[in-house]
């Protein structure tokens, strides 16, 4: 495992997640190990840390691009707290989403509205 | 048709596409000419027009949108050239198609790359 | 906000969905509260409300994008209800889904099966 | 080869497609010469030739399936044609095409536009 | 109903999801009886039982098209098991998940690999 | 870069696509040319070159993921050829092509059945 990448990687992934972003994320980490390794080294490490976007635009372009796929829920919240973490307000982020009607149609728009309603009410009840 | 909204969005059609935009892009026009209202007043004049997230932001939105559904070129293309106009350089754009490949896979990011190319060779010919 | 786009567009909502259709559907209401006034006044009164087509044969092809995109069980379950309502047998509804087998692969039929059903064991009940 | 399913299904086909329907579409014949029999027997023969949804109904949800995935130009042209000669005006079928912006997003609902344009303008010019 | 092609498909069904593949899976079978007897006939007796691609390696390319497509969690846990009953081991089958990272983005495996602990975590208790 | 990775990568991508996979295939690369680096490193290298699954094995899933996605015409091709090189027949991928009908309907099937025509009939050309 390259240290600078795995070093790197797990920044990112704090800076995006928080503390808890450097474990593995789902119960499939048994099943496969190696995931959590190309999720910290390639997607952290080399993608996501890339210097020619500032994170806070590389962010909300993630969050975009999973309320269009809208087929990854858990990924969807992680990466919408991360947008709220790394300073987009909740309003800026409410606008890509009702944005997502546009281009993914109001099926995709709605999903996405739903699953970032639950991230703000979990945090608004801690 | 309203005239604020109509207003509204052909002004904002023109930030993202210059001039050209202000006529219906393409040939559906003769069997669906209610379309290029609709994305004049409510495209372009109520959503792409809130005042909730920046112009430059929410179009690299949209771009980081097409590329991962990886079903539009001409759409992507336009929307592409209109980062670029409102003040996006190249290789930022192109840190978003590279990014592409970790949320819609490398064949998506591949789509975006070719066309993002065809539409800056164009640009550098004229 | 116009008043014949708002007006025709909670009638036709009231036709699709009967009464509980005027009040925003999600909980993502409080924080994206203009999503419930696009649904009504572009997507119900400008778009669903368009002379052009019956408005049963549209529903009909609701249902239809619906299962084929397979991608929003809860759209899916209200304008399924809809089409029922609209004058459309249970019968006819299951000859789309089945159909939708051959257009979106089995998979995609098989889930809107599912909703359906969801649907149609909770109007027995009522 | 069951001579029910496919002499049902050659009929079905003519309906839809006219005399041109009953030989393979795709230089694809060569290498998969089972898959027409697929689409004369369980497509046509199977499904869409059951009866308890008539066929201009059908085809609607078939036209509105295709514009929905957005992915299949050849199919969907053959398809909106069909519609045509089952009887659906031109009118009515740009309804079902602007509704896909609705449930699909625009870019999907301006490429089924695109490939509806190019059969009506061969169909004018012939 | 054609009993060659019955028996043929039953025998495959068994082939892949053992005895309870012969029931209909799904609650859609009261609205939707002729369902199970196209996924028989043709799924099953038709297509999976083609010759010309022994079973353990279509099984293969099953698994690989519902981890990429991402939207079918029922089906891709009754053939991801039908994986490991004609043959292949949980690592090899976890190396397809892995690799749909790369066509159909990070998300998508996630899910699928999501999906393929539940079966494994079940299989382990019995 | 890794010397490792990246020499692991260009054999990997040699097995699969002959001499010419050694140079990046499109012209994307002047815009951005750490693309050519990712897939030979990451794609080739850490994934497709995983000892968990034979290379075989893994080409023919690679073929299933994108003809079930149906959105990248270039990277099927290329894979389609390199599963031929790989050791498959004709004959056995036409199999995963058909098969792709019943888990993302025909239309994708079609798609697929076309391009695999055009990488067949050219080598039979040369």
């Amino acid at each position: 495992m390259s240290v600078d990448r795995e070093q790197q990687g797990l920044q990112k992934l704090r800076e995006i997640a928080g503390e808890q972003a450097t474990r593995p994320l789902g119960d499939w980490n048994a099943i496969a190990p190696d995931m959590h390794r190309y999720i910290v080294e390639f997607v952290a490490g080399d993608i996501l840390s890339r210097p020619g976007l500032d994170a806070k635009s590389r962010q909300l372009a993630t969050v975009a691009m999973l309320a269009a796929l809208s087929h990854a829920p858990d990924e969807f919240k992680m990466h919408f707290a991360g947008a709220l973490r790394l300073g987009w307000t909740r309003e800026e982020l409410v606008e890509v989403l009702l944005q997502t009607a546009v281009f993914a149609g109001f099926p995709a728009a709605l999903n996405a509205l739903k699953w970032a309603q639950e991230v703000l009410s979990t945090q608004d009840k801690s």
